[in-house]
Formats: C-alpha cells, sequence, structure tokens
C-alpha cells in the first residue's frame, strides 16, 4: 500500500483537516501520480459539506490535478515516469455503454456510471441494487499527497502552461470548453456568460480564442474592470436597459452561477433557435417563462464538465492559444478560509493548492 | 365594406355573445372567405379571458378557420372562388424580417412582429412606441361568417380531409407538427407527448405516421383507452414506476400541457442529448431541476405554432396518412359551454363550430 496523506472533511459541518490514509498501488493499467497543483472548485465545496445530499465520509475533494507520473503499471504505454498529467472529475468509467464507446465517459450509463475522482461512483450501490462495480464506495481526490489512475483518464499537459495554471482547466476548462464546441460556437460568434467567477473567466478566454466576441453578465460592479482587460464586453445583471439593448443578439449564453438562479431576463438576448446552457447549477433552479422560449423557438440546457477526449482538447487549445485560468496559489492550510472566499465571490478567478505545503507539514 | 357576424368577448369575465360588425372588402392581393368551420383552441379561451394580459376587446376568437373563398382580389394567383382553403393563426407578417425570409413568419422579427387572426399584431403600438405597421389594433377571428385574408398566408385543403375535420389541423396541427419536423423525428424514433387534449391528439397521430413509436403521458385514467385507440402507449403521469421504467429512452418529449406544470418528472426518460419541448404553456413554468438536464446534455425549449409553409405540409401530411383530429361539431350557440368543458379537460379531443349555425341565426 501507498502512504499518503491529504485534506478532508470529517462530516458535512466540519472543516477540511488532514488524514493520513493508503492507497492501493497502481495496478498494471494504472500510473501513480505525485500531486504538484489541485485547484479549488465550488463543487469541492458543495461536496464537502454535502449540497447534493449524496457525500461520503470522509470527503477528500479535488478534481483538477496536475502533478508528475512517479510509477507506471507494466502495461502502461500513454504515460511515462516523469511525465507531467492532469486528472480531471473522472478516473474511470463503464467503458461498454454507448456514451462510453462515443467517448462520451461524462455520460456513461453504466451500472454506477462513472468514477468520481472524489466521492466515489456517480451512482452509488445504493442507487443501483446495492452493486458497486468499481468496488470502490469513496474515492479521494487531488488534495493528497499522490493520487493513482487509470491511464486512459490520465491527461498530458502541455509544457506551454504553467502547470500551476493548468489545473483548474481540467474542470473549469472543460466544463465551459465542452458546451462551447457541442453548441458549434465558430468565428464571429456572440456568445453570453453569466456569472464571472472561475468558470466564467475560462468561458471567456475560451469562447474568444474560438473567434466570438464575448460579453459578461456579473452581478459585481467591480468585476465590470476585470472584463475590460480580457477584452470582453461586460455587463451588470441588474442593468434592464443594457440587456434590453442586447435583445436576440446571442448565439449561445452559458450560465457558470454556481447556485439557484432565474434565467428569464437572458432567454430574450438569445437569437432564434439558440441555447442558453446552464453548467454551473447542479439543483433546482427558478421557475422560467415558457412565453420566452417558445417566442424565438430557444432552449434551456445543461451540460456535464467534458469528455477525456474534449479534455485533452482544451488543455491543447489552450497551449496553443496562450490562454490560461487566472489563479492564486495557495498552501492547503488556507483551504478553510479559501472555502469562505470562493462562497462569498471574493476569489479572482481560482485558487489551487501547492501541494508542496502538503508535504512540508508531512515532514515536519 | 362587407357585413359580417361573430361571436365576441365584451370584456375579460364576459360569455362570448354576437356582434355584428364590418370588415374592409379584399384588397388586390387578398380573398374573401366564407367560414365554414371553426375549431375551438384552448388558446381562444386564454385569449378571451385575457390570460395573458394582452387581451384587446371586444375579442372575438377563432384561428382555425376552414370556408371557401368567395371573392378573390385582381391580383391573386394563388386561389380561386370555389376553393377549400384554411386559415390558421397568422394573417400576415412584416416580409422583410431574417425570419420572414427563411420561411419562419411565426418569429418575425419586424416592428409588430406578426399579424394574428385574432387580437391584433403580436407587437402591438404600445410595444412599439406607438407604431403599427399593420394599421390594425384589434383582428376579428373566424368565429364569425367571413374573413378577409393575404392570399399567402391562406393555405389549400385537401378533398382528401373532411372540411370539419381539417380545421383543427391549422393550429393543433402544425403546432406538434412544426416542433417534430424540427428536431427530426423519423422512423424508428421513440416520441413522448405529455398531455392528450386536442393537441396530444394530433401530437400522436403525426409522431405515429412519421414512423416514431408512441407513448401519451396522462393524468386522466379514462384517457388510457382512448390511446389504445389510436394504437399508442399511454402512462399515467402519477404512475412512477412506469415512468422509472422509461429512463432514458425518448428522442423528443413533447408538452402540449396548456399551463404550468412541472417537468421534473419527464427529463430522465429523454435520450443524451435529447429536447423536451413544451408547446402547450404560454406563460410561467414551475422551476426545474438542472442536475436532471445536466447529466444527460438535455435541454428544455419551446414553439411556437409553424410557418406557413409548415402548415400546408401538414395539411398535404395528414391527406397523405389519412389522418386527421378527433372533432365534435357543435353549434355557435354553445360556445360558452364548450369553453367549460375545454377548461376542464372534458372534450374528445377538438370542439369545431359549424359556422351554419351562425348563419341560420343570422338570418333568423
Amino acid at each position: 500500500m501507498i502512504k499518503a496523506i491529504g485534506y478532508a472533511a470529517a462530516h458535512s459541518f466540519s472543516r477540511l483537516k488532514p488524514l493520513e490514509f493508503e492507497r492501493e498501488p497502481a495496478r498494471p493499467h494504472e500510473v501513480e501520480i505525485e500531486v504538484l497543483y489541485c485547484g479549488v472548485c465550488h463543487s469541492d465545496i458543495h461536496q464537502a459539506e454535502n449540497d447534493w445530499g449524496n457525500t461520503v465520509y470522509p470527503c477528500m475533494p479535488g478534481h483538477e490535478i496536475v502533478g508528475r507520473v512517479i510509477r507506471a503499471g507494466a502495461q502502461v504505454t500513454r504515460h511515462a515516469v516523469g511525465d507531467l498529467v492532469g486528472v480531471g472529475c473522472m478516473i474511470d468509467s463503464c467503458r461498454h455503454c454507448a456514451s462510453c464507446e462515443e467517448g462520451e465517459e461524462q455520460y456513461c450509463q453504466g451500472p454506477n456510471s462513472w468514477l468520481a475522482t472524489y466521492n466515489g461512483p456517480m451512482k452509488p450501490a445504493s442507487m443501483n441494487g446495492g452493486e458497486n462495480s468499481y468496488g470502490r464506495d469513496n474515492t479521494f481526490g487531488g488534495y493528497s499527497t499522490v493520487v493513482v489512475v487509470p491511464e486512459d483518464f490520465v491527461l498530458k499537459v502541455p509544457a506551454a502552461i504553467p502547470p500551476e495554471r493548468a489545473a483548474p482547466i481540467l474542470c473549469a476548462g472543460v466544463t465551459t470548453f465542452s458546451p462551447l464546441r457541442h453548441w458549434g460556437v465558430k468565428a464571429g460568434d456572440r456568445v453570453g456568460i453569466i456569472g464571472f467567477g472561475g468558470l466564467g473567466d475560462m468561458a471567456a478566454k475560451l469562447a474568444r480564442a474560438m473567434g466570438a466576441s464575448v460579453t459578461i453578465f456579473t452581478r459585481t460592479p467591480e468585476k465590470l474592470d476585470e472584463a475590460k482587460k480580457l477584452g470582453v464586453d461586460a455587463v451588470l445583471e441588474s442593468d434592464k436597459k443594457a440587456l434590453t439593448g442586447l435583445a436576440a443578439r446571442f448565439d449561445l449564453i452559458l450560465s457558470t452561477v454556481p447556485e439557484k438562479h432565474n434565467l428569464d431576463p437572458f432567454i430574450p438576448l438569445l437569437k432564434r433557435d439558440a441555447t442558453l446552457v446552464a453548467v454551473g447549477a447542479l439543483g433546482p433552479m427558478a421557475g422560467y417563462n415558457n412565453q420566452l422560449l417558445v417566442m424565438n423557438r430557444n432552449a434551456l440546457a445543461g451540460s456535464l464538465i467534458g469528455s477525456i477526449k474534449r479534455t485533452q482538447e482544451v488543455l491543447d487549445f489552450c497551449a496553443e492559444h496562450s490562454i490560461a485560468p487566472d489563479v492564486e496559489v495557495i498552501p492547503i492550510q488556507d483551504i478553510n478560509d479559501a472555502y469562505k472566499r470562493v462562497k462569498s465571490g471574493d476569489v479572482r478567478f481560482r485558487y489551487v493548492i501547492d501541494m508542496a505545503s502538503l508535504k512540508e507539514q508531512e515532514a515536519a
């Protein structure tokens, strides 16, 4: 067994604290990765605090992992010891269902759906007649010194991206890139982005690099200037006159807001047949006015993270277009304060944990 | 001027009563049509009772009109005196915007949008800085002896369809046919239909004629047998076990329910990337759980009636496939009772007014 240490929540209202544990050694198709950096995703907080009612404790979050391969199973061909690699939200899937065969593992229809990097299978045994095809109830994520992952779910991190800035691409990046690609954003399109946090930052950079003109909708006046720095338009959500002036202009609107919100003010901004995709809110939404949808044959859609193929694609796309998330690197000892600041919208734009801080603590 | 008589509501809580009025004679591009039959649409009730807050009074409903051309303007080329014709929800549009040029007049982006068969332009002058490009604030619909309509908005009614049964195709038919076509329903697809009234009846027949297998979701146990008669499956909305068994099965779900309702129970029934289109409810909907949309990249969409081209297409399609709405023919004197029965879901499946009853009344 591999001795490891990480930060975990013992229950829904506890702070994250150090936890010593063991990981199983790499099987023939797996690699062992020393974690260098791990991004802090709003989902980490939702999961640690059991906001979705499905958390298994102890809960060790972290699914924006950048690290170095330190051991490779005998049958591994894609990665080698010393490679800089990434791990996102998934570490396995059933590999046999239609979604897996079509390269959309995030929609795995297998008996336990995909295996999340932390908190175990998406469909736990309790939802599947007691069966768990992965044999693991609770996976521990990247807030730790080491992870062991099947090679097919390990991404190559291009050298052109600073490793600490590559981390958020693995969730925030692909979660916004995937719908931009799926709904066919192209040069000359107009893309609206609701919410300007970690996902909004990436969405704006990615859409702009695709040649779209981007407008950010934010509730935070100070973020209007942040948008200018990115070279994109920004409008306050409360500015009804500005919204009216943008009627029927957008080919796609992406909502990155991580909580229940009202989408009605944004539907009239869509062109005919255009879609508003909400990727941030994984729960109840406000009611909507179907008259608004009907009037231009618009749609409200959801989209879940992105496939392994898309994740590699967005990493390569970021390298090619010299874009990366704006991050603030923190030691893991600051994680509980960081959670507070994420919840209050006080981060610009993504916290990334420097895992050296955990190794130093371990050594001390 | 043409002397006419129709049934109209004087205000939002009045019964419909006879109203004598005058129509302008046909202009060079218009035809004068003797109304033979007019369908009773749930929208007629919403409009007469001002449920959408935009009703102009007196309100004379009726947009499922079948009649005979009795006069044609000098420049009319498409229709001739004696032709059996139909008029649906629209009698004109701006004809110059992108939607009109692309043959989607129902999404007309002109200054007053399209001209509705009753209740005037979709965007009245009050929504357009006082301007009204049609010069008509309040159009009177088909609950009348005669209508005058630009020839481009007049449909040909195939001889194979009994004229009284053709009437509901002009709204209920095209409103369901248009999304079935837009979302590409084809042979072998599975289509779900929520609500089994006038729209649900047509949706089921049309989808089946396209080669899809159809499942109706109804709240009314007695309608399970009605569905069997059509040769389609039917499930009670309250039967949670049956719904669970239909997870991820449908290529498209169409909601025809004409009021606020909760779509969450139906989202998990969609295949990955499939859409649930609500065509019946033209107002607020219940909140929805975005987690459900996210989990299979699904969408909730709206769709508004259908274009003139689609309306002709659905009339021809019905003739070709020998399908037509189930109707109950009533004299216009029964219209207020009919409204009550529509509201209580007590009609199988569409009332159609025989306008001979109005002419007899006029003569008496």
